[in-house]
């Protein structure tokens, strides 16, 4: 399925790979403030890559820490939607550098099993997804005969994503009127394989919690105490062993009483997601079995379902040889991962009441659950907006959108601020995949990946333009 | 009951008071190598007050390790009994030294509700139980009115004992001839309260485990994984919260096989020890309540009874903030204390077969138990050596023999190997409390505890001449 809008995107490929490869150069690492000069000159450089492109609105907007780019191309139809774009100009670091086979800011083109990939730092996260628009909206110009988009595109892309973005709730509140929008398009996600057209509709909250059990008030002489009195970490062990039930879940009272469960239309098109279950735990993973709540399946454990996590746990003597104490204190860090419509806030009075319901007599329970943590979100697969969205991607996989499978990202990012703050719904396109090595040494990205993401951006203004979204 | 040799004691208690003055400002921690010249020092300060207080023989024996000390005093009278003093002049470390009152190695006198103590590490444990005996030795001399003891006391004074012992057992082999006994009288414990006259009858044994739980290759991203594969903290704290069944009672396979159970005599005269609970929680425990093995006091659970005691665990993130991962790793670090007749040896394959049962599909398992550990000892209640002590004892607290109640000592030393090498059979004679607060900050010492010790150990040189040792 030819279109005018593939010609362009296929005929202008050295555009996107002189555009990526130009930004990958530029070692923009948020996360060391010895890279704070290059995350500023990725800002320049990407706001010079929009006047270029004809966006005629583009301004850096500073933030206490990394700056962000903004930019609009108003639509020249009075009340066309508005569509804003997120993504993020600032990469994870590098090490452990000497896992690389490139020098990771020096894009290197090699020939892979499904085409030509682009090695570097940020070649997919994130700098490669918002390339591609820079090459989509012209194709959606040049295919349509347009001097402007159909929609208005407002594009932000931030500075501080991979270092938690801790100033752009405050950013989207201050500039909020400037960033008023019909509709946010994500892009910093993926699709399941090459050639599987899916998009992403929901990403998961985080909220963490820390606990600290106190038995005597000082390491005591296990001699002479040892089996009399409660050991902490006896305590914890018991209080950890107990947050998942025997079905795998999680036992905090009311954890589960928000969670909106999944369609069936959602099961079956995420079921239909091809997934090697053997590859993948040989995979980055290197782990040796499955494990998680029973009744659903790995991707659904990891994209559709709330976990908790105990990341860290610690107490007592931890040195060589052994030291005969009941020691006073045990500790455990907790990060809970959660979904539609759980709310972080929750969180701190569940645990709260699981730890009280489980601390044995004679051990004090502290628990310190951080204000914040990260709201999950959703799009909502029925909204017509969505349904742009996955005929945008059919067309550009040369399929229909019934054919367009949905997945969930596990991990978790600002995209419900946007959706917060914005009060618009969210639609995710992305052109990573979970083979892409984000934030691990070799990332990589897929280049014919690139070219249907571009193809697909240039279809969705065209197609967003149609959709009667609710007056603002 | 006035007595000759408590008469002496009285008038010389500040001879005492000097020697541990000095003595005890001598850091001999001897499990800081940057100690090794105090431990030596503190031998040859030893050394010389043994010398001072009359030994005819006194040598300092080396060791791989810290030296020993080793003195003798023959009875005059041929085939007379020979009785061997084991203590230790090493101490334990200092921190937190925030905690302490006053410096540990300045000795300070303190006026307590019961009287004067004296405060300093190694005050009790276990400088003051063997100073005790350079005025017992003196105080049976002037109370018999004889130049020499009526059985020949032999002392070892080992400097490794708070570091385990490494070196000791290796030591009583190569010195066996020299170290020839009929009795063991073991100074290096204490008794129930200050105004109860009691004996240790029993000492517990030690084995210590390492677990290493793996599970992936490398620490994952918890919204990537989390969930879905399994995390080896979970299955740590699982494990862990396992060692113990509902009634307290340590699962281990065989376990409890070979424990003797203790006698009606042994449980009565331990259920005669006044033993004020809630005040053994308040003081040095700082603890706020009991646990342990169900059918079982706190003094039998402590004394009598084998444990298990996670001493350390600890795996994953443990800095700042959150960090969310599913750790590749998780540790933790068990020792158990033994009673007669189990045997240390034991517990590796015991714990490697309780591990084997208890570790998930996906999670591999490394259990370290290294050879050694401490073998349990007990005395015989019915030995005459034992009516002699006890009447010691008796007449040190103005009372009957059969009014001095027994003990067991919860910790783990060496004498097991002093009865196993030198085939004598063990009494224990010391001075400490319960309240003394050994291995903590402000250890001390009651100082008219001390006097009674060597008020006993007068008598009881006397007495033991009495009794119809074996032939050797």
């Amino acid at each position: 399925m030819s279109s005018p809008e593939r010609d362009f995107v296929t005929a202008h490929t050295d555009d996107l790979h002189a555009d990526l490869d130009a930004w990958l150069r530029i070692p923009s690492i948020s996360a060391d403030p010895a890279h704070a000069p290059d995350v500023a000159a990725s800002a320049e450089w990407l706001a010079a890559a929009l006047r270029r492109t004809g966006f005629p609105t583009v301004e850096i907007w500073p933030t206490p820490g990394a700056p962000a780019v903004y930019a609009e191309w108003p639509a020249e139809e009075p009340g066309a939607p508005v569509a804003l774009v997120y993504g993020h100009h600032d990469v994870q670091p590098v090490d452990p550098l000497e896992l690389w086979e490139h020098p990771p800011f020096e894009p290197t083109r090699v020939e892979g099993p499904d085409g030509p990939e682009l090695h570097a730092r940020g070649a997919i996260d994130d700098k490669g997804n918002v390339a591609f628009h820079l090459l989509g909206i012209r194709a959606h110009l040049a295919a349509t005969g347009r001097t402007s988009p159909a929609v208005t595109v407002k594009l932000l892309v931030e500075g501080e994503e991979e270092s938690g973005s801790p100033h752009f709730a405050a950013l989207l509140q201050a500039r909020a009127e400037r960033l008023r929008c019909d509709v946010v398009v994500v892009s910093d996600t993926g699709m399941a394989a090459p050639d599987v057209p899916s998009v992403v509709t929901a990403m998961r909250g985080l909220a963490d919690a820390e606990i600290t059990l106190r038995g005597p008030a000082v390491d005591l002489h296990s001699g002479s105490f040892g089996g009399a009195v409660p050991n902490p970490l006896h305590a914890m062990a018991t209080l950890l062993a107990g947050l998942h039930d025997a079905e795998g879940r999680v036992t905090l009272p009311g954890f589960y009483d928000r969670v909106r469960p999944l369609s069936d239309r959602e099961r079956e098109l995420m079921g239909r997601v091809p997934f090697d279950e053997a590859a993948w735990l040989a995979g980055p993973a290197a782990s040796r079995a499955t494990a998680g709540e029973a009744g659903f399946s790995t991707l659904e454990r990891v994209g559709a379902r709330p976990t908790a996590e105990v990341n860290g746990m610690w107490g007592g003597y931890t040195g060589p040889g052994h030291k005969t104490i009941v020691p006073a204190e045990a500790h455990a860090k907790i990060t809970f991962r959660l979904v539609a419509d759980q709310v972080p806030a929750d969180l701190g009075d569940q645990v709260r009441a699981w730890v009280a319901a489980n601390t044995p007599d004679g051990i004090e329970a502290d628990v310190h659950v951080p204000a914040g943590g990260v709201a999950p979100c959703a799009s909502d697969i029925d909204h017509p907006a969505m349904t742009a969205l996955l005929s945008s991607v059919a067309q550009a996989f040369d399929t229909d959108a019934d054919q367009v499978l949905i997945t969930r990202e596990g991990g978790s990012g600002p995209e419900a601020d946007l959706a917060g703050v914005l009060g618009a719904p969210l639609l995710f396109l992305g052109a990573g995949l979970p083979t892409d090595r984000i934030h691990s040494p070799n990332e990589r990205v897929l280049l014919p990946m690139l070219y249907r993401g571009a193809e697909a951006a240039a279809h969705l203004w065209r197609e967003l333009a149609r959709v009667p979204f609710a007056a603002r």
